[in-house]
């Protein structure tokens, strides 16, 4: 049996028993081939013994047995990692920053405690999926949107933690939550916002409740364990519509982004956009910058310049840039929203638009696979017949500012540091700026993982670098897997890692034993602390 | 010379020297004079000895001196009040909530630092007021709108600190927010957000940042002093249109409502809406309801019946019920919004509308007078003209939620209330719900300050009133004058007060000396905790 750091065996085999006794026997695994089910399919560590292997793993079934698991493990100082469903691939899955670790395993609380249709929000546990709250309202008829991420495995509570994105006009999962029950670390039970009122009826309707407004404390954080969320939904739309709009010279796309921010912010365009390339991703362009040992989609020194890849968009009717654009509402109004878009992009000389189709809603289910799902908020698998030959990927995932110089700057940057670090481009999957957030655009740049302790090694390296590029250049990664947590958070230093001390005082206030989630995001508890350094 | 409470007249006068070197000798206020000016000019303790007044005020001039300020009073232990200008009149104004405390005075940090007009955001410090704000485009001719509450004068920051609400697509202000600056108890400077990547591009952009969330805890807080905050502007749309829907019958507020809530929920409606109701404001029903010593706008026991009033409406062809909705965007696509809104309306039987114009925007300056001035963000001091004939208003403000059911159980049991306690609902100036926040109504109450001590006396004894009646039935006040602070705190209980001792462990984390705003939203250092209870 693994023991955790810092803990002896004779503890651990006692905290073990008084678990069993908590939340019974069957839900305590310690085997190796339980617990190594916990284990990152997507780690980059494969076959390195620095791979964060869990000791075991604790699956409460409510609320009360969360808060008995944290009090034994808060007397014996015993690590736990907390999971939801553990389907966040790329960031780190179920496995734990600091092996040892017990996972808080989360996913047997998958009750959806309340729907309201009328005020539209649900009420749900950690363990809920997209796919089981889509489930639960199709199943009753109920005339609510969720939204949802790719792909729909996961849960709503732990990727709204996570700060994950969707694609509807309720994308940003962590702003659209209205209120949080957390277990603390000493066991107490806190509810947020309008929760902290006994008998509350506005709990998932009004967010901030009275005095400090606590809730952003608990994303991306080890201060407590989140077990119930609500979320804000969106009523059916009785309409939608979708357009591309076409621009043919590499500099449009200035005045496409530009655009771009006057219809969102307005919010006639609703949802995710994301910025793309005919010409970039054509076999056309492709050839010719493999030519340079690069990729068409990063701007390598060396690779083809503006001039030839206008020059091929010319002969092959390429347009250099597109964005999809996507509107939620009745029928006659996305029409006209669309018109308008047309409208204010017509000014771009030789633009082009392609009208997508009006759909009217509600859809019948048995068409489920003929509509774009992700802006249907329908949960799918599809994205993982999407992905590359590796055997498995992370993510680099920076902000950089919604502009057409910001994704230039982005594109020369980035393909500089692949060339510095003497790894062709063309190997990464490059996937373009997106609205997965409001005013900024996030790049999602999918790190292949392999079975392959070199080339991981390699990789890991050059993720390392490209935080630091970004960072040079004023951009950060807005999530990051647990194995660059630290190197995510050491560049956001300002005043000498100010914010990273608040997040310690607040941490060694909140969970002063440091058991929950060492290491996240950065953030360890004091004894600890040290070990980074 | 005031002494802050708990330090010697010679800490206190060694203090103030300090202080006089750190922001210069004209702007550290001791005399009684000058510190009379922070009393709260709406006081319910006017000419009692329970009325907090400060002991002196400071008004730094940049971020540093605040550091200095603040370290100066963390070592003597002497208490601070932050105010931003100190408008908040309803709710406190500048008087702190602790006599004796010193007000940290933020109006002369009234720099507009940053006008983004292409991602459409403002970087302001907490003296900038809207009224400054909105010279500063207007000088500019930034094609820009901010959100405005009622009135003007007030600070964006200190506003949004209060997590208070106004008119537009971004009329919750805490929410529109984007990166703080923030100065802490022991003079540390914490930027949030993007602000912790030295040289971020986004930090009025992107939210969250890398990590635990920290905004939120700075709001209705006690846990730093706010030096630096962005928000979200709306591109200035290119029209607006509002429209009214009145429905005939009492109980037709069910389906307004429930429609409201699509068209809101939906995007369709954005901004503010408050429910009217033509028949209640009329003096028809109010000669009959004051008849029987209550207010028809308030279900007082002995007061009116429904078909009394339905009656009446008949008669005078009055609705019981109006709301107004607001569109904002291209002229057509606002018509098609409003057109829709009327379809969805159509099926409650009788129901009318009254259409307003169409405003082809942006307007000409010189209109402004004709315009609707708190939907277009303009600011104003209008609201002071609308008031009663007091001395002074402070504001009962619980949260409700967005049914008919709802708004008909809050006026019976606020009539009740008001019955119960032997006052004549109709002394009270009763706004109606309004959603000043998405997906929740906020009912404003305002209750009037009399120089009368007794007058006072009893508004303050009817205020704890309405606030344990509210709670009884779940609903909680968003925000409160500092006199009733506790009151309102002790009501989110939920768990013997599990969310307090949550903010009192942080705030005895960030701040041990407990110098910053004794007492604010409940919150209150330990020294001072055991004097509370």
């Amino acid at each position: 049996m693994r023991v955790p750091p810092g803990v002896t065996s004779k503890d651990f085999s006692d905290a073990i028993k008084r678990w069993e006794e908590a939340v019974g026997r069957e839900w305590v695994f310690t085997s190796d081939e339980d617990v190594d089910l916990y284990r990152d399919s997507y780690s980059p560590f494969w076959h390195e013994d620095l791979e964060p292997i869990p000791s075991a793993a604790v699956a409460p079934n409510t609320a009360e047995q969360v808060q008995a698991v944290v009090k034994i493990a808060n007397e014996h100082r015993i690590p736990l990692w907390t999971i939801s469903t553990g389907k966040n691939l790329g960031y780190g899955g179920s496995a734990p920053l600091l092996g040892g670790s017990v996972v808080l395993d989360l996913k047997r609380m998958d009750r959806v405690l309340e729907v309201n249709d009328k005020n539209h929000y649900a009420l749900v546990e950690p363990g809920v999926s997209y796919f089981d709250l889509y489930r639960y309202i199709q199943d009753r008829g109920l005339k609510l949107w969720i939204d949802v991420p790719d792909p729909g495995w996961g849960s709503l509570i732990g990727n709204a933690l996570d700060r994950g994105g969707g694609y509807t006009p309720l994308r940003d999962h962590f702003d659209a939550h209205c209120g949080m029950e957390v277990v603390q670390a000493n066991g107490d039970i806190v509810r947020t916002g309008m929760g902290a009122l006994p008998g509350s009826k506005t709990w998932q309707q009004y967010r901030y409740g009275f005095g400090p407004y606590v809730n952003g404390i608990f994303s991306q954080s080890n201060f407590g364990v989140v077990t119930k969320m609500g979320f804000w939904l969106l009523p059916e739309p009785e309409g939608f519509k979708s357009g591309n709009v076409l621009v043919q010279r590499h500099d449009d796309l200035v005045p496409l982004i530009e655009t771009l921010n006057y219809v969102m912010n307005s919010n006639i365009v609703q949802g995710t956009t994301t910025i793309g390339s005919p010409l970039l991703m054509s076999r056309a362009a492709a050839q010719t910058a493999s030519g340079a040992g690069g990729s068409a989609l990063v701007m390598s020194p060396g690779g083809p310049s503006v001039e030839d890849l206008e020059k091929i968009g010319r002969e092959q009717n390429l347009a250099y840039w597109n964005c999809e654009l996507n509107f939620y509402g009745p029928p006659k109004v996305v029409e006209a929203e669309w018109e308008y878009a047309k409208e204010k992009y017509s000014s771009i000389p030789g633009v082009k638009f392609i009208d997508g189709p009006t759909y009217t809603l509600p859809y019948d289910p048995k068409d489920v696979d003929k509509l774009p799902k992700r802006q249907f908020g329908i949960p799918s698998l599809t994205i993982f017949g999407l992905m590359g030959r590796s055997e498995g990927h992370m993510w680099f995932s920076p902000i950089i500012p919604m502009t057409g110089e910001a994704v230039f700057e982005a594109q020369r940057v980035f393909g500089q540091a692949y060339h510095d670090m003497g790894v062709p481009a063309i190997n990464q999957i490059f996937v373009f700026p997106s609205s997965f957030f409001p005013r900024s655009f996030v790049i999602l740049c999918g790190f292949p993982i392999y079975h392959d302790v070199e080339k991981n090694r390699r990789s890991r390296e050059v993720f390392k670098g490209l935080v630091k590029a970004a960072a040079e250049h004023g951009w950060g990664e807005y999530r990051t897997h647990t194995a660059f947590m630290d190197t995510v958070s050491d560049v956001y230093s300002y005043n000498d890692h100010a914010l990273r001390r608040l997040h310690e005082t607040i941490k060694d206030a909140v969970d002063p034993n440091g058991i929950l989630s060492p290491g996240r995001c950065g953030v360890w508890p004091k004894h600890l602390r040290k070990a980074r350094t």
